[in-house]
This record gives C-alpha cells, sequence and structure tokens, in this order.
C-alpha cells in the first residue's frame, strides 16, 4: 500500500473506533461492560495489553489517584507515620520464612532470575507486598523499647500475577501504600490496626462519598501470615462487594520469621508486634462504580481534578473575544476559592464539549453564549442532576463553591440509600440461596445478605455454592444482636455480610 | 547460648555499632568514607545488602525526597505537563526496536522469566527507562496534529543492574522522574528539550543551592537512542562532576521505531518529534556533597524537612514544665510562618541532642533553658557556622524566618565561589594533566577544566587516560570564545568542561 492509500485506511479506522468509543453500554445491559466503557471514555487508563494483567493510567486517572494520595498521605503524617522506600525485588528465600505468607503469595509471583547478562544464584520476586524485606531492616533497626513504635509508610507498585484482570479492580501490578507498623505490645499494635481502618474509612466515605462496612475478615479471608484481618467493604452499584482496603494485625508471626526483637524495659528480650495496612488504585475503581451513571463517569467534587468546565458558546468570531473573556473573569474568581476550573475554548461544536466533560465526570459545567452576556446569568449543568438551570453571573463563584459541598452529598446519600436498600436479612441458607441466586445483567444478584454465620470452612463451603463469601464480621451490629449459625448451628453474636464480590 | 548471654551479646554488638557509627571520617582523610557516614549517620539511607545493589531510603531521606519531588511536580504542571502511569515490565524485544537504546541498556537489565509459577514465552525486563513502552502508548494515543503536543512525566522506580554501587548515587533501583512529550516539529521539540533542562538548572540552583553548569553532551557520552542530550553538571565538593539532570532531543527515533504519527495539517502522515527528560534520587547524593561538612549532613533550609530543632535545657524536673511551655510557645510562633519546628523533649542530655540534630542537617538549632526564661533570651546555631549567638526571644520567629533565606543563600554563594576556585583553563592537553593527575585523598584531582576540544573520539580516548570525560559543551560561553582542539587542532567554538566524574 503506498502512503496514501495506508494514510486513508487509518483515517477510516479512527473514524470507525471514534464511533464505537463514543457509546457507552447501558449498566443494565451488562456491567461489566459499562464499567470498562466508563474507564476509556472517561480517558481514565486502558489495558496494556503488551504487558499480561497490566494497565496505563492515564493523566485524568493518575489525577484522580493524585487526590486520594495527598489526603491519605496528610492522614498517615497526621497519625504519626513516616514514610521510606524499601527495594523492589525480594530475595525469594525471604517469603518463605513466613509459611503462611509464601503459601499465599507464591502462585502470583513474578520472578527475576537474569539481571546484568547473567543468571542470578538466588532469584528475586518483585515485592507482591513487603512485609518480609521490611521485617529484614525491622530486625536491624529496632534494639530497645526506645526505638518503638516504629511506624512507616510506603507508596508503591507491586506485583501479583492474576489470571482475571479488570482495570484499577485487579491489575497485575498496581500503586498502593503499605503502612508496616511494630510495636511493644499486642494491645498498642491492635490499637494502630483499627485506627488505620478508621481512617481508611473516614476517607471513603468523607472524600469518595463511598460508604463502607468495618469488619473482620474471616479465617478463610485473612491475609496470608496476619492474625486478624480488617476491611473496609463497600457495596457497587450492581450490588457486588469491593473490598476497599485492609488492616492487619500481624502479631508476632513477621517478628519471629525475621528475629525482630527489642529490649523491653525489664532489659528481656521480646518479638515486637506488628500491623500492616494497605489502600490501592483499586479505590479509583470503586470510585467509578459508586457513583457513575450511564452518561460516564462521576466524580465526587473532593476528588475531581476539575470541579467546573466553562464551554464558550459562539456563532460569530466577533462575539468569540467578548465571551473568552468573561469566561476567564469568571473562571478567576471561581479559583480564588479554590475551584479548579478549565475553559474549553477548542475549536469543537459545544454539544460535542458537553458529552466530553460529561464522561470525564466534572462536577459542574458552565455555559456562556453572548445572551447570557446580556442577560448577565450563565446556565448550570450538575453532572449528577438531569436539568439544566440559571443563575445571576454575580452570584456564580459563590454559588459553585456551595454546590459542590451540595454535590458532594448528595453522591453520598445517593450511595448510602442504595447501600441500605440493596441489604437484605436472611435467616436460612434457602433465604441466602433465593437473595444471591437470581443473577439479572443488571444485578448479578447483587446483594449485602445479614445472615447469622460462624467463621467455619462449612460456611465457606455452603456460601461458595452461590459464589458468594462472608466479606466481613461487622465491627458494629446494627441488626439484631447474637443468633444461631444457619450452617453450623453454633451460637454467634451477630450477623455478618455475605455478598459475591470483585 | 541462652537467652541471657545471646542478649547480653547484642547489647555489646549495639554499643560497638553506636561507637564506631558515631564518628564522621574527616573529608580530607577519605571523601568516600566521609559520603557514606553523612548518609548514615544522617539516617538518609542504607544499602540494602540483600538485594545487590539496591538501597533503602530512610524517613529521613525520604523527606528530603518528597520536597525535591513537590518542587519539581509543581514546575512540570505548570510548564503544561500531567501525570500519568506506565508499566513496570517492558517485553524484551520493545527495547531491541531502536539499535542504539537496546545497545545502551541491554548489559543493565534485570529480567523476568517467571510469573505465575510458569517460563513467560516472551520475557519481560524492569523499565531501565520508558521511552520504548511509552512509545508503544504514544503510537495508540496520536492520530492527528490536534494530539500534540503531548506532555507526560512519571514518577516511577527503575532499574539498572550497575556494578558498582553507591548510595544514592548509583543504584540498581532508584527513584525519578521521567518526562516524555511527543511534538509536530522538531523546533517545537527543541524547544521542550531546553526548557526542562532550565527547569532543572533553576530547581538545582534555587532549592538546591547548587549551582550547574547547562551543557550538550559529547557523542560518546549522550543517551542511547538520542539525537542529543543535554545536561547539567555539578562539583561536588571534591571537584568531581555530577551529571544531576539529562534532557534528550529524541529527534524521530523512537517515534519511527514505534510507529508513532500524526495527520499534519496537510493531511499528510509525519513521525512525531520526541524529548524525553529526567532527574532521579542522585539529586540527594549531589545535595550532600554540596554543602556537607566534617560534623554531617548541611541542608538547604528550602530542602530541608526539620527547619528548626529547640533543645530543651533542665537540670530538676520542676525547671522542665516552664521550659517546655515556652518552647511549645516559640515553636508555635516559628510554624506560623510556615517553619517546620521540632522540639527535642527525649530523655537525653543536650549535647547528645545537638549532636543528632547536627548530623541530620537541621538549619537552625534553639537551646532553651531556665536562664534564657529568666532573661528572655534563647542561645541560637546555625548549623552553616560555627559561633553560638542569642537574641531576644521575642524576636525568635521573625528572625528565624529570615536566617532561613540567609543560610539558603549563604550555601549557595558557598557553593559558587568552590565551582570558581575549582575551575581552572587549559591550553594543552599537558596542562590537563597536570591539573587532574595530582590525585590527592582531599581532591582526587577533582577539577573543573575549561579547555579546547572537539567532540571527537580521539578526544575521549585521550582524557581516557586521566580517568576524566568531557562532561559538556558549556550553552554559555563564558570565556574567550573559539580555539584549536588541543587533541585533533579542529576549530571549536568555545571550551567544554573536562571532569572526573560520578
Amino acid at each position: 500500500m503506498g502512503q496514501k492509500s495506508d494514510q486513508k485506511s487509518q483515517q477510516k479506522n479512527q473514524k470507525k473506533n471514534q464511533q464505537k468509543n463514543q457509546t457507552i453500554t447501558p449498566r443494565e445491559q451488562d456491567f461489566a461492560a459499562w464499567y470498562q466503557d466508563v474507564v476509556r471514555q472517561g480517558d481514565l487508563a486502558e489495558n496494556a495489553e503488551v504487558v499480561k494483567g497490566c494497565m496505563v493510567i492515564k493523566p485524568h486517572g493518575y489525577a484522580i489517584w493524585e487526590k486520594i494520595q495527598a489526603q491519605l498521605d496528610r492522614r498517615f503524617k497526621e497519625t504519626g507515620h513516616k514514610n521510606a522506600y524499601f527495594p523492589l525485588l525480594i530475595p525469594e528465600s525471604f517469603l518463605k520464612k513466613e509459611a503462611e505468607h509464601v503459601e499465599g503469595f507464591a502462585p502470583e509471583l513474578a520472578v527475576v532470575t537474569m539481571a546484568g547478562g547473567k543468571k542470578l544464584e538466588e532469584p528475586y520476586v518483585i515485592r507482591p507486598t513487603s512485609e518480609t524485606i521490611i521485617g529484614h531492616f525491622f530486625a536491624k533497626w529496632i534494639g530497645s523499647w526506645r526505638d518503638l513504635p516504629l511506624l512507616i509508610n510506603q507508596w508503591a507498585n507491586v506485583m501479583r500475577w492474576e489470571l482475571r484482570t479488570r482495570m484499577f479492580l485487579r491489575t497485575g501490578e498496581f500503586l498502593w501504600q503499605e503502612g508496616h507498623t511494630a510495636h511493644s505490645s499486642h494491645e498498642e499494635a491492635k490499637v494502630e490496626t483499627l485506627r488505620m481502618l478508621d481512617v481508611y474509612a473516614e476517607f471513603a466515605e468523607e472524600w469518595m462519598a463511598m460508604p463502607v462496612i468495618k469488619g473482620l475478615k474471616t479465617e478463610g479471608e485473612k491475609f496470608a501470615g496476619a492474625n486478624k484481618t480488617y476491611c473496609i467493604e463497600a457495596m457497587m452499584q450492581n450490588g457486588l462487594a469491593l473490598q476497599a482496603g485492609t488492616s492487619h494485625d500481624l502479631g508476632q508471626n513477621f517478628g519471629k520469621a525475621f528475629n525482630v526483637r527489642f529490649q523491653n524495659k525489664d532489659k528481656e528480650l521480646e518479638y515486637v508486634w506488628q500491623t500492616s495496612w494497605g489502600v490501592s488504585t483499586r479505590l479509583v475503581g470503586g470510585l467509578i462504580m459508586s457513583h457513575s451513571d450511564d452518561k460516564g463517569l462521576v466524580l465526587p467534587p473532593r476528588l475531581a481534578p476539575i470541579h467546573v468546565v466553562i464551554v464558550p458558546i459562539y456563532r460569530k468570531e466577533e462575539e468569540r473575544d467578548d465571551v473568552l473573556a468573561k469566561a476567564d473573569a469568571l473562571a478567576a474568581e471561581m479559583r480564588a476559592r479554590g475551584l479548579s476550573v478549565e475553559i474549553d475554548a477548542r475549536d469543537y461544536k459545544p454539544g460535542f464539549k458537553y458529552y466530553h466533560w460529561e464522561q470525564r465526570g466534572v462536577p459542574l459545567r458552565v455555559e456562556l453564549g453572548p445572551r447570557d452576556l446580556k442577560s448577565e446569568t450563565v446556565m448550570l449543568k450538575r453532572r449528577d442532576q438531569d436539568d439544566k438551570f440559571t443563575l445571576p453571573m454575580a452570584e456564580l463563584a459563590e454559588k459553585a463553591e456551595v454546590m459542590m459541598e451540595e454535590i458532594q452529598t448528595a453522591l453520598l446519600e445517593k450511595a448510602k440509600a442504595q447501600l441500605k436498600e440493596n441489604t437484605l436479612l436472611a435467616d436460612s441458607l434457602a433465604e441466602v440461596k433465593e437473595i444471591l441466586e437470581p443473577v439479572t445483567a443488571e444485578r448479578g444478584g447483587g446483594k449485602f445478605v445479614m445472615v447469622h454465620l460462624a467463621d467455619h470452612a462449612d460456611v465457606d463451603a455452603a456460601l461458595k455454592e452461590f459464589k458468594a463469601t462472608v466479606r466481613c464480621i461487622p465491627l458494629e451490629d446494627h441488626y439484631d444482636g447474637g443468633g444461631k449459625c444457619v450452617v453450623t448451628g453454633v451460637e454467634v453474636d451477630r450477623r455478618v455480610v455475605v455478598a459475591k464480590s470483585y
């Protein structure tokens, strides 16, 4: 093919792709396809393809992650943690020092066997998580009770070779933070574990507008190497559960595996008590599936990289300057209030721009044309509502700021209502089955079922038949207290959350 | 051994280590040992040992890196760049698509051959830099001139398996940022390359207090795959050169290797023109070697995680409360001016604390005891000066703020003077040899020699005999213009910088 025809076919392909790409599958039709469409049309990420199971986080998606990072990092520092950085590679033998840990992670490891042109004597694994390598250094750093607590956090990439991946939710490589702390008593470590769980829960509700249930994982679902794993579980719009963050009470397991000891005040050597806790780019997936609609991404203002977009409208060239000058002035007023404002002065039609920013989740759109200039009003469109409305121009900046808080609250309330509506009680396995079995394309059997269940292998096996698991044993009981486990018959002190999950 | 004797031997070892660790080798005695001592005593980092050539960045070192990141990130965003994230792993075949690139990086690659329990069909390499994988995605993202310029930056870890490593300066894994941009014309790409070089140079001078020479690398020293590599070169205290940042004009090399084309305004397909530019945790090494002294780390205030430390002094327990209350009040006043203040109320003697914070490079120390309370003064010690002085308490906050700028300026001036003093002119190879050969423990032949040299293999070979290289061809000529190359005899338009380097 010559360059000309090559060119034509490329143009044709581009057009085809654009058309194909412009549609978002409705949630009711296919929730998984909808999710992928929202991610693509929101310009958030794409599958790497050439690197199995990995993704590229595009600028708009990365900007959301940066906002998440900034908030969490501030909270970690306020609670006394300091950031550090440990090696990406971990000697393979390190993982084997903690029996449960290696069993849990071995199937997912990526292994470096060659480096600098030579075969390595001992292979390295790319960190799937850093308890082992950090344990090794904690042993060097900790000598006495005076060195404790040691409160460290790391922002890093990790790798877990997964078979089935889904952008943000489960990828071979992902970005996360991992907190690692060492304490002189189990009591203090437990307090730390729950303190960081609270930090996650508060962040999820207040910033992501995503209500979560704080709870304890069952033995079958806990972190490989932990004594206890606490989690925050969120409900996505299809009713499926998303484990959004975990905080582990590691007991002395890694302390013993890596000989991390301290001299206590009585001059005796003791193993330290450790915790670890993490959230990842998975949060971006949770954010998307909590609020977005069939038109694309919806973002809570506190995590939106752009709060307001101004779309200038003009037909004649001589109108252009006036409209853009006013747009600049309005943007400046809003920016002075801390809002992030974009003026879309590109050479496209207004309708195209509405569509463009809607799909990227910008909370508020301002339309500004020559008639608005005359009437000194603007036309507004909230991303979370259907109708447009007008406002005197002079009120825009102040109202826009207020609206951000209103949208934030509205999204949280909506998500809370959705969680409440789709949480049902069951008092027998048959009832659990009845709730979770009717799989429709829309919901996929997506409900949270509150039911009395023991932490037992028989329970796990029974739920496996509905492809469900105990998501957590809630820390707070908002229901009717104790009852008999509907599988094993033993007495338990509260209902647990059962659901299908990501 | 029983637990008791085990314990005793551990205590003994700890004490021994502490004693050993407390000393810093003087610069004159052994500059390399001094550097290692400053890094260790400043609690900045340690060799990972169990992961060959890699390091752990400890909280105090990481806090400096975070300050560097925040400043650079702001500048990148102000110049229109957006952050994104690309996969850590790169298919091995990608590197081979650009002939010079693979030749340059092949010897340093770490290779993943196994993942998820299976041998991979095609191995992945851990990114040594991301031109190739980003080129692959640029080809997908760029269709028309409207998509250009595409201005991307990535904060990431990279890996280059080096034989000789030195903390911060050259490590197997390091943290960095890599900018990657695509443009519709070579002219525009060249402007971008130099714009980012300017960003680096300004940051080095204004924030790191480290003067740099902006210049062009010779063919032998340029980035593998670039048309031209620009750099900032700094002089360390021993007179050795440190390449502190690079900015590459990649021409269409990667565009052609990865088929990154755009339709120009005349509807013809063209390859894009690309740039890449990066700085790394190596900057922390440069910072250390620019300012620190035989007592340990010295930090320019703009990058110091802690600006002021208050050491409360008291003998009797009843003095303690008054002194600490005043310390709190003074700290609050200084914090209100944006200074980061630490009160060291630990149960150690004042002398130990002075030593502790001196080694960590805190710019200003405030000593506060019962007598100071009476006289309403404080005793001050600037890290960059030898003598203490007193100040009325009421003036502390204001003066502390002013002093930060004074220290910043003083460090820059000192570093500039050092650069000037150790930059010498030579007009023959014999003179170059005379300057660079007298290797003393203190200086190691550390000078910058300004000499007329052509960009030629014969020059590189001649300089190799003194273990020196052309560090750069300066962008600005501050000397006497053109002259004959002292090796090849050809006319060149300015003197170049020759030095031994890290």
